[in-house]
């Protein structure tokens, strides 16, 4: 049983909170809604650049949202089956990270303005990407003929698109249309869609308790 | 042979380039001083996100700079024996990241400001940090006994640190500065920071040639 600190949110934990579904891999979400227990965690040496997500799995204590993820991927075999596919996998994750980072500040910002441009700017710029990866792939997945860490990086985009845009974002991107329900399909992915794990968008009460925890 | 594809600067590229010398593949750095030049990649289809840096290896053309750092990690073993050193890496390399971020607006914003912030929050922030990892493993390296991809993330920011701030910004820190001379000193890094492969700091040419390259 793994357990994750975070806040009762996404953020920078919510890709890890997808891995760690689809690698089967049982958790807790420990949410932190006082200051007092963030000191708390840093006091005990198990923050190491005292920032949160924290996830603590087989006895250690790991940070920094990309390395969780890693850990988690490799564990589940979501890396790749040789250095070409790594590689391809690389690229797509850190592109997908790329996408999602103009929809993290929703809530922070004014949400129309911050929508505004991911629908004028962003999604322009990554969804033919995408698509064309998927296209080329042919499989349903990014990457090769199964899920990888590519598949959920971008994933955790596409929900978001999905979610302020609606299905049509796809019109235009079939292929990356069918990557999406390939994976919203897992057992594992739909799942934790449905489950308390899946965090609520946004909102003031999340603000404002990042804000009490981290003293902003 | 690599080739590298940049503009005649650090920027994002220099830990691939720090990276290649650690791992002892010849390159060759490619500088982009025109648009049109830039362009042409584009339509060639090499750049998989219209971004540079662009490391061309093994008949692959790989973007992303975290992804083109983990290529050459793996091919020259530089990512950890095991999984527990794996994740170790990770996280640290993640910091180093965080932690070399502030230097890269030099001369984008003005240079005495940008070297105020380092100074007063991001050294305070992560010196005592990676000296107390390196007095904890104590092997002259991060992690375990020899060099990975750790120390080359975070000797980025310490040569930053060494450059524009002198030795004395290791005092207080002498496990964080005996790896840094354990890794300057290593024949690959010595030799690659006499090299004309090391470029020189940020300058107006560069942000000339950046934002001509860009059409910013």
């Amino acid at each position: 049983m793994a357990t994750l600190y975070y806040f009762e949110g996404r953020g920078k934990a919510e890709l890890i909170r997808l891995c760690l579904a689809a690698a089967k891999i049982e958790f807790k979400d420990h949410f932190l809604y006082e200051r007092a227990e963030f000191l708390k965690l840093m006091e005990d040496g198990k923050l190491l650049f005292n920032q949160l997500p924290l996830l603590e799995i087989d006895g250690k204590f790991l940070t920094q949202s990309n390395a969780c993820v890693r850990y988690v991927g490799r564990k589940a075999g979501l890396c790749g089956k040789n250095d070409d596919e790594a590689a391809q996998i690389d690229m797509l994750y850190e592109g997908g990270r790329d996408f999602m980072t103009p929809f993290l500040p929703i809530v922070f910002k004014p949400e129309a303005e911050v929508l505004e441009t991911i629908k004028s700017k962003t999604m322009p710029r990554y969804m033919p990407i995408f698509d064309k990866v998927a296209a080329t792939n042919g499989t349903g997945y990014l990457v090769g003929g199964g899920l990888t860490l590519a598949d959920l990086s971008v994933l955790e985009a596409l929900l978001a698109c999905v979610e302020y845009f609606g299905m049509e974002c796809f019109n235009g991107f079939p292929a990356l249309k069918k990557v999406y329900e390939t994976v919203t399909s897992l057992d594992t992915i739909s799942g934790f869609l449905k489950s308390s794990h899946r965090m609520r968008k946004n909102d003031d009460r999340y603000i404002t308790e990042v804000k009490r925890v981290l003293a902003w």
